[in-house]
Order: structure tokens, then sequence, then C-alpha cells
């Protein structure tokens, strides 16, 4: 019944404007009694924001529901309109797409920790001393067959990587065998329900992280790092099983070409599991050093050749998840400098939000909704006078309150790209 | 779940209200800089809907979802509260519908326009010479069977008709025969899915299309033409394909008696789907010429036997889609005017909104929400002080941002109708 067609009152493709995402992750926040009251967004100076928020027309967005606090994963999954209910299979699938993991459909990924085990068994340090790179120890686990399943490593950053099973009848309903503290044994994997698969896949994996310990325990890497008086990073410590399961690609469901441009390996996970490309930029690290100028610079650019572009900014969950207020606001100043380039975009459909709150009183996510601006020629301006771009200011705009699946047709809608339901 | 009960807390019938819904279509619109940036609707003079608004409540409404651009029959299946993903099946059985042809569940209903296919089969006019009669010419070749379907056909308006194809084993998957241009030759009607019914209707339909050219190029009426150098409409250029199911009636779903004042075709066919009484008005026209008094006053006198009463207004539609803003703004004005009786409605519930709107700077649809009102003895009055209907003032309002399924409920609410859910 939906149709892009191309006869009927649809504007040809060239009258299409392209459309640039800029999220902050954790964006959202609450009152902070040092702002008076004000949260580091609402606090914070952002002339470029205001000015495209006074030129826009602004709202809240509810990415995952009213008052539902979701991970970064779900909360991206539904701003891009996925239903996470649906098409969510877990954190580990995403973070081995974000490190460039090819996965298959039916594959069984786990993010990692390279940790230290004692030789009594005992959990010393989780984080194997924060170890820099486990590159050549994952390396040395790679590959490997056990009970007709194969097992593959990589690694993320620091002490972190990922677990891949592939093979026929494997599950995800496992349970971690990281328990979450030092000074225990790891858990033994068991299955999560009763299931053949299930019982299979714990076993098999159980097999592979004892032979795993003892290539690691001998592994001439670690022995230099016990030479050193280092913790040596000799056990997998796995969490976060899913199955990788392939889902429409964003560019099918909505006619996008789109590029991701994001620090943090979950986001690009998130990127490459919808099929957007994922463009490498320097400086962009994930946090709140980050080089917001070269993403910006590195997002105009990719609209060149994508019709959607997603830049992704990490810094305000982290100042969230730190309870630091100032730091928060320090960084949307700090990115507001960088967004000068935004308002000179001609044909461009600019939209600026978050993926959920962080507020920093609270230190963790909270399902409190996050302002929303969208700013395209054309538009139905809503500000009678100058609007500052924040939590309460948005809240009177003409767009209302709005949940991440309305977010792309909105966008659509705006682009000029909507496609005709009906006749 | 769901009862209309008469004991507990709802009133007796006869403190129930009924209910008027004007709808403009594509009424909506965006900013046009020749009204400083207001949009038709704003810069019209409008005191009439105003003091509706003053003394109502407004909001913004949604009909097929957020930034989802409907065409105007899934935006009034979606205004009525249809799921159009459900109960939408094409074009064509409402037009069908329109003309007043007695569609039954399982017929194949199109749209066509009576065209001039020249000796070597080219099509030279798609509306032959936009023909202003085409009555006797269906006539001539309605009736008649082939491979086991009957086919109907019907005039509409000038050029236009419909056809109908009743019989076992019928499918609407099946492309148009119309090119939408001229310069080539009709299309061959084709199956658009690997299906035997799709096929035999497909077969059943070309061989009535190659029939009904030679019926038409040979009818005196076409020859009467030809001699007064006029195309003559010889060929049947059929598109729309939908088959025909019977939906709940809006009286089972709500509860409500109800009628319809429309000037279009396309409006009286959704009206009729949903089994309600369609009432002809003398001078409406389905244009900006319509009598917009003589429907108001129809609508008043409807409402003594009707519970509810759909009034559409097509001129705002026409205007958006040639771009004329000025035009747009005046048929709202004179709109505006003829409503003066709508202030002294007792015991009314009365709703202005649109169903999609159609900016003039886009000349077509979009998935703009459009502003919607609501009147009633008793209502939460929102209004600080005198309000402008229009779409930023009414953004404001306390009805807020509605969706299209949530009208019908609304107005059975203020109507003192609503069903209690629960005990």
């Amino acid at each position: 019944m939906v149709s892009m067609d191309g006869k009927k009152g649809s504007p040809a493709n060239e009258t299409w404007k392209k459309i640039l995402l800029v999220v902050f992750d954790g964006l959202g926040d609450r009152p902070v009694s040092d702002f008076g009251g004000k949260t580091p967004l609402e606090a914070a100076s952002t002339p470029n924001l205001d000015a495209l928020a006074s030129t826009g027309a602004c709202g809240l967005l509810c990415t995952a529901g009213v008052g539902v606090r979701p991970g970064s994963d779900v909360a991206h999954l539904s701003l891009f309109g996925y239903d996470a209910k649906k098409e969510y299979f877990g954190r580990g699938p995403i973070e081995a797409l974000g490190v460039g993991f090819g996965l298959k459909d039916g594959d069984v990924a786990l993010r990692v920790d390279f940790g230290t085990v004692d030789d009594s068994g005992i959990i010393t340090d989780r984080r194997a001393g924060r170890i820099e790179n486990v590159a050549e120890l994952a390396k040395s686990v790679s590959g490997r067959e056990f009970e007709g399943v194969k097992f593959f490593v990589a690694p993320s950053v620091g002490h972190r990587g990922i677990v891949v099973l592939r093979g026929a009848g494997l599950s995800a309903a496992i349970c971690d065998g990281d328990p979450h503290h030092d000074g225990v044994a790891p858990v033994k994997v068991a299955p999560t329900q009763k299931s053949a698969d299930a019982e299979k896949t714990a076993s098999a994996l159980n097999e592979f992280l004892e032979w795993s310990h003892k290539v690691l325990k001998s592994h001439a890497f670690n022995k230099q790092r016990e030479k050193e008086k280092k913790p040596p990073a000799n056990f997998l410590l796995v969490r976060g099983a899913g199955m990788h399961r392939e889902v429409e690609s964003f560019e099918s469901r909505y006619k996008l070409k789109a590029a991701c441009i994001a620090g943090g390996g979950l986001y690009k996970g998130v990127a490459r599991m919808l099929g957007m490309k994922v463009i490498a930029v320097a400086g962009a690290t994930g946090k709140a050093d980050t080089n917001v100028a070269a993403k910006i610079s590195a997002s105009i650019d990719a609209l060149k050749a994508s019709d959607f572009v997603f830049l992704h900014l990490k810094g305000t969950d982290v100042m969230g998840e730190d309870g630091n207020a100032k730091g928060k606001k320090e960084f949307i100043e700090k990115a507001d400098k960088a967004f000068a380039p935004l308002l000179k975009l001609k044909n461009i459909v600019v939209c600026v939000t978050g993926d959920h709150s962080t507020p920093c009183t609270l230190k963790k996510h909270s399902g409190d909704p996050v302002p929303i601006l969208f700013n395209a020629e054309g538009i139905r301006i809503d500000a009678v006078q100058t609007r500052k771009f924040g939590e309460r200011p948005c809240a009177s705009g003409i767009v209302g309150k709005i949940l991440g699946k309305d977010l792309v047709p909105e966008l659509l809608n705006l682009a000029g790209r909507a496609p005709l339901v009906g006749d």
C-alpha cells in the first residue's frame, strides 16, 4: 500500500533534501542546583543551537517510549525507527559489528573482558590491570573449533574484545561467564532455558574458555607481563550473548543511503547492523575530548555521497554518568562552537537531539524525554522570539512530544521524501 | 472491555450530543513569504473559526501518523479511525462507491479515463478532449462477460468513470493499463504477482478492453464527435485496481448514525464504504466554487436525523495543489463567512480540521499535522485570549498532538457518548 511514487505529486529526486542527524548521547538532564535549577543544556551558552532552534521547529523526543529508560543500543535502534522488541538481539552482536567483525546470520556474539585469574582459579582483576592492547592475545585464541562450533576472538578498546561462536544449532540463551566482580571464580556458563541448542552452546563455550585459559596463561605476552609485575590477561570473561540476525537495512526501509560518524564502537555497531557506511574520522574518540569540528566537517563532506548522515557525540553521556554537570555543560558548549557551519547548510534538513537522558543527579540513564530541533527551508518555524535550545524551552514547540519511531518519518517529510500512503 | 452501558455513569440517550465534523481538504500549510511567513489559514480573516477556537479546545492532528504523507483516501479512513494498513483496498473501489455503484465483496474496481487512441494504436489524448459526459458510451460497454468475469462501466465526472469486474477468483494484483502519458500505446494489463487469479483477471480485462475499444470506435456518439473534429472517447485507460472488501460500518463501530455532505466522489466513496448516508446538496461541486452556505445549511439539517455529520470542503486542497496561496486564503475566508450558523448550534460538538496538509510551497500533500478545534458546551476552553485558528496557534492548545485514530474517541467523549471501558 505504501509506494514511493515518482509520478503522482512527488518531486523529482533532485529536489529532495538530504538529512543530517546529530545525536548527543545522554543529552537530556534534570535541574542542577548549581545552575539555579537549569539543566546543563539549558545553562550552556549555545548560540548556534539556539539559532537553529529559533529558525526551526522544536519538541521533545521519547526514543523508546514514554518513561522508557533505554540502553544506548536500544535508544539508537529506536531513533532509527527499529522496534527493539523485535529487532534487538543483545549487545554482543552490536559490539562485534562495532569492531568490524563480519557477523553471519545465526552467529552468537559476546562481549569479553580480558581478566586475570590466579592459580587457585579466582579472579584477581577483571580488567587485567587495564591492559592497553589485547590484539596479540586475541589472535592466539581465535579460529579454533570445539564441539562443532568455531570460536573467533577480536580485540576492541583496552582490555575489551568480542567472542563470536559460529556453527549450526547455537543459542544465545546462556548466562554470563563474567561474575561482574573480583574475588570469585569465573561463572561456568549455563543455559538460561531448557533447550538442546542452549546446552550445546554453553558446553562448547565452556570447553573453549578452559582451553583459551591454558593458551593465554602460557602465552609469551603474558609471561612478559608477569616479569614486569603486571597482571596477565589470562581469562576471557564473557557477557551479553546475543544471536545476530540480519534486519532490513536503513536504506531499504527508508530509501536513504546512510553514513555514520561516531567514535564509540557501539554506535558504529548499530550503524553497521543497519547497513550504514561507517566513516572513520581522525580525532573521533567516543569521549569528551573528541574533535567535534573534525566530525562536523566530515559529516558535511559525507552528505555529498549520502542522503542521511548520523553524527554521534558521546561526551554528554560520559559526563552524565560521572555526575559531572559542569563537564556536561562545557562539552555542549564546545560542540556548539563547532556547529557554526550547520547554520550555512543549504537544502539539508538538520536535526539535533539525544538518544536518551543521563541526568547528572542520577549518574545513569533515565526515561526523561530529550529536546529535539528540526531546521530546514520552508519549515513551520515555531519560535515567537529567540528560543534557547533546552529541555523546557523545547516542550512548547510545534513538534510536541514524539516517539523514536516517528523521527525518520518526520525527517522524510521535511526532506520532501515521504512516500505517499494511499492515492 | 467495551460496553455501551446505560446504567453506570452514562447519561440517558437524550442528553447525548450530536457531532458535526468539518474537514477542509489539505488545510494545513507551511509559511508563505507573501503572507510574512504566515500560512494561508493563519493569514486568513476567520472571525467565525476564531470564535469557535477561542471558546473551544485546540490542537494538531496527524491523521495517518506523525510525518506520514497520506493520500486523501487514506487520510479520510484514518480520520474516521480506520486502519489503512488493514482496511484500505485501493482507490478503485472507493471511486466506484463514490459514483454510487453497489460493490459486492470480492469485486475488483478500477478508475478509468475515456481516452483517444488513433488507428495505429497510439494514445493521442488521455482525456478525449476533456469530453464532458461519457454516460452513453459507458452504458454501451457495460454488462458484458469475458472469461467468466462480468464487466460494469459507469460514468463519473467529465472523461472519468469506473470499471468493475465481478466473478469468482479475481485479484487486484494487476498493473495499470493507463501509461499516464500520451504518445504511446495503452499498457497491456499484466499481473503484478504470480498467481492464477491475477493472471486470469489481467487476461479477462485485456479481452474486455480490446472488445470495448471496437464497440466505442464504431459508436454513433464517437462518430458524431469525429464529424465535429473532436477526439473520440474510444479507449478505456484503467488504473488503481482494488478489491472491495466490506469493512465494519461507522455506525457499528461507534454507535453513531452518520451522514456525509461532500462534492467530490472520493469522499462520498469513503462515506459509502463506511455505511454513511450520502446527502446530495445543490451547488456542492467538490471545487473552490462550491456553495459552502448550502452545505452548512444541509449539514445542520442532517443533524436532525443523524448523530454524526461529516462535511467535506475541497477548495483548500485544490488551491494548495495549484500553489495558489492567495486562492487558498480566500477559499478559507469564504467558508468562514458561511460558518456563522455554527456559532449558534446547541448541544452539538463542532470539530473543524483538515485531512492532511497541502502546502502551497510544495503543491502536493505533506506529512505536516493539521490544526484542529473542538467546540462544545462545557469543554475545557484553552484560550488565554482570543485564539486565531491556525497551525501554530493551535500547537499550544490543550488537545496537543493527536492521531487520526484518536479523533472519533475524542468526539464521542465530548458528546457524552464514550462507552465505559471496564467497570
